[in-house]
């Protein structure tokens, strides 16, 4: 292994052992987010070769069932995916996965964004189900890391005018430096249609999709307040279990809410765009540690100040 | 006029005076579902002559805005809609209407079929917008008569197999014979899950796609509890502006939520579905008046003993 | 193995010995839309068992690579496929297949349907890859087997009009009892577009989709002339490899061209299409055989008086 | 009017007075890629007032009839276009033209970028219809006006690799300064397999798309060797009315082919991508000419050696 990022959910795995029905019950290795190079082949395989620089892709779906066959192996009843009880994550030094999930990464990559590859691939699912295309106008409700991931997915994808939300002013700035054409800073005692307005006085239109990335009650329903009649609203952000929202509203203007479930034949395309230059997510890694400062880099990962944190996992 | 069909919402302006944003502060003619024959013609129309017996399709868009141009112009924001205020509807002996919105009905078919062309398309909507094809499994919760229009659009469009649930037993009686497979009689009381694990028994599998007719908050959670991974849930009943739903349970199967409003375009196909004999409607007709008879029809209506009741505006 | 029905191509490989690439250079064992009975499993095999009568896919795909993950394993670069060289089929009293590719057949499907599923796979399709949805008018060119199976599909997925030729009237009579509602005789000597103005004036409008099932080039120009603007020329019957087509005319009427490549995730949606009783094709059978009289089944199928020549393999 | 381009098809009614079914018969003025300002409104006209800057979409339909109704506008039975018998184009210091179809320019656009809203319609419409998407590997056939406003569209859809044809080494020179990633000189008696190799040998990969630019055979044949399977070839060069193409092959990969007929709700789009930075167009201006040196622009436009002559029609 050379590079793992930290998610959301591996700060949560760690603080509350819980992520709705996945329990820790057992130690377990953390980490989902990562790059590596190949020491070893499995018998057969022959898509790979030892040496070859490799982003992993965590979850591996059966292949066989009804929802695989079809094209959409994400929601494979049996699929084990890293770091998600029982199965371990791949913050050490040696790893083992199948090769059909380890992806090459182009000489022009680094590990770093191959590690990025899955928060990246995440955006790239969330703004194809949103179907964000040329001209679009896009509401983005969080300035988090998956915010961002979304921000330069929906660019590349021909967004042209994209309003941005959060409740810190240095995350909406730095927002701006990856192409938010619009932000808003929100005070999370501010009144829905209240926003609703001043997004549609910074865009000058109602966008056509909103995509939801707080995983917070007042941001979904903020897209629904905010988006345009027969628009998309597109969950990402995973909050509370049970959320309440205007669906009167959703049907006087026939909106549809999509959700997303990680990605789905995304990551060859989330490489594509970085590797083209279409799409810089370098920027994003904004605190680097080593493997033994692991402790150090998921305190930093939950007090909130940084945007990436990542660790290296080599041997130096 | 013809024949008027009475809809639930004529009932709901009736006794409260207020659906939504929409409040009655004047005197307002009821009646949107409606045939008729054309007495006279306005200037320029050359698709229709008098004597042509007609379907009418009761809002009428400007055909200049953005929504419009792209094909979607239930969502005209300018839409005019009989008996929605200040509007008024068709419950009367002559009515003028745009005559590109007056759909000429074949000879085989009637009048009181030709006034059910209105939640008939509300149905034919809901079962593009949930993407129904062949060799589908359906839930439609809720066997009135939006209910059963979507059963029988359903059938027309391929569903093989569909589950219906309501609170009565002779509505789920009078579904079977317009062709649902399997029926469910549910208790308010009803635990969801529960509810969710009959649909499953019943099935044998989980439906491809929930649509929710009864506009009650537990029926929409059936349909996230029930609907397979990949599945949509597709609203239809209008129900309290918010509801809770369980977000959480749709993102971890990316279930998709598609609303419906009204109909656009569907008037055709639903007069084609019918002159063509693939689909019978006529028996849902269960309680008939004439137009003296008005109020009566209007207790009947609100009795919840109907079905659909008919009205006929002719005179003798 | 039960019943195998035999196809043009198999005749094709009988007579020529080559189709397109593929080349018989060596004794090939025919046959490839079949059903049978599970006799014995393979290690690991679940989802079967001894005893279930199944319907065979031929097909097999490598389930790894990206066509195959984005659902279209169709177009697997890998896979085989009964009866196509150098893979055997199936006309044979036992046969070994992939567990995965073999479909339980419901109690109230006989063999005889259990073999159709192939011809009707191809079928159901078809026609989803020509969107075909509610209220569709749909010309089919060709009434032989193929043609066939796409009327009962197209009906099936709610086309209200279809109109199909043939140069042989029994096939047209023959097809009438499958639910066509024009038919139009074609003389090889005709005008194409004196045979489109036929299909206007017969349908009364331009078809939505035509459906081309003969493979010869003047289906696929009558497809061009008929359809109306927007609508979609699906190719079904294989022809010569090289075609002429009027694509100034496509482009005039923005005219899509789609293809056909067996099938895809259909067996199941056939064999529940069958199952509810939505479609019948029983009667499409018309001449029986066994196993012994397999020469005779060809000679028959050869002579083109048959729609469907079945061979029943299991010894009495 | 401020900017009119000529397009080849001026050229052809200038030089031939016939394409397809639309001849000559009366003097006409040509001209249909242009931008204006307005100096007086009509009637009701409420979008626009005077001293806007406008982009003219030159088709103007009728809004009424079924294909207007489902968002296909360009359709159109009743259309009437800018410089296409009998309707006069916008070659001329005034014209009047339906306010709807008049663009408002931002003012970041200058009028001769809103003139080639034509053209980058035409660009932005085929993309649309070949679904371009994020990561998509494309093939263009033609570097001339067309085949370049496809190149930038793709590119803003998300397109990472784009190879792109010509004739010209110029004129793929040209195309490398709008993003094309690889370029292929073409000699008319190449063989189309070998191009096809030479294509997939550039681009490491047979690319999903081909966007057919060229309007002669062989580009179109090459579109069918080499695009990948599955993949779409879309139309945008109009050729002779009667072409061959290798169906056999188009089957054996299940590749679509998709036409274009103009654009249909692109200007906005269009308009969205220039003015937001998002796509250059500006230096595919190449020759710039005064209303009285019209012949001399044609002249110019018909030698090949120009990609976009202008015209400025306001008087100094």
């Amino acid at each position: 292994m050379h590079s793992v990022g930290i998610c959301g959910s591996d700060v949560k795995f760690w603080q509350k052992g819980i992520i709705g029905v996945y329990v820790v019950r057992n130690p377990l290795i953390l980490g989902h987010e990562s790059s590596g190079t190949v020491v070893a082949l499995g018998e057969g395989v022959t898509s790979l070769k030892v040496g070859d620089r490799v982003a992993i892709e965590p979850g591996v779906p059966c292949m066989q069932c009804s929802v695989c066959m079809e094209g959409r192996y994400n929601l494979c009843d049996d699929l084990t995916f890293c770091a998600t009880p029982p199965d371990d994550g791949t913050l050490r030094r040696f790893y083992c996965h199948n090769a059909k999930f380890c992806h090459k990464l182009p000489d022009n990559m680094s590990f770093e964004e191959g590690a990025m590859m899955e928060p990246f691939s995440v955006g790239v699912h969330a703004c194809r189900r949103a179907q964000i295309g040329p001209g679009y106008t896009v509401l983005i409700t969080g300035a988090g890391p998956i915010g961002l991931m979304v921000l330069v997915a929906a660019k590349a994808m021909g967004a042209t005018a994209i309003c941005i939300t959060d409740i810190s002013e240095s995350r909406l700035e730095f927002a701006k430096s990856f192409g938010a054409n619009y932000t808003i800073l929100i005070d999370p005692k501010d009144d829905t249609e209240a926003v609703a307005d001043k997004v549609k006085v910074a865009m000058g239109c109602l966008p056509r999709v909103t995509v939801e990335c707080t995983g917070v009650e007042s941001g979904l329903q903020l897209g629904f307040h905010a988006t345009r009649p027969g628009g998309i609203v597109q969950i990402v952000g995973i909050g509370p279990p049970d959320v309440t929202i205007p669906l009167g509203l959703a049907v006087a203007k026939e909106i549809d809410i999509h959700t997303n479930l990680r990605y789905c034949n995304d990551y060859p395309v989330a490489i594509e765009l970085v590797s083209s230059g279409q799409v810089h997510i370098k920027p994003m890694v904004t605190h680097r540690f080593n493997l033994e400062q692991t402790l150090e880099a998921f305190e930093m990962a939950k007090s909130g100040q940084a945007i990436k944190c990542m660790i290296e996992c080599a041997r130096n």
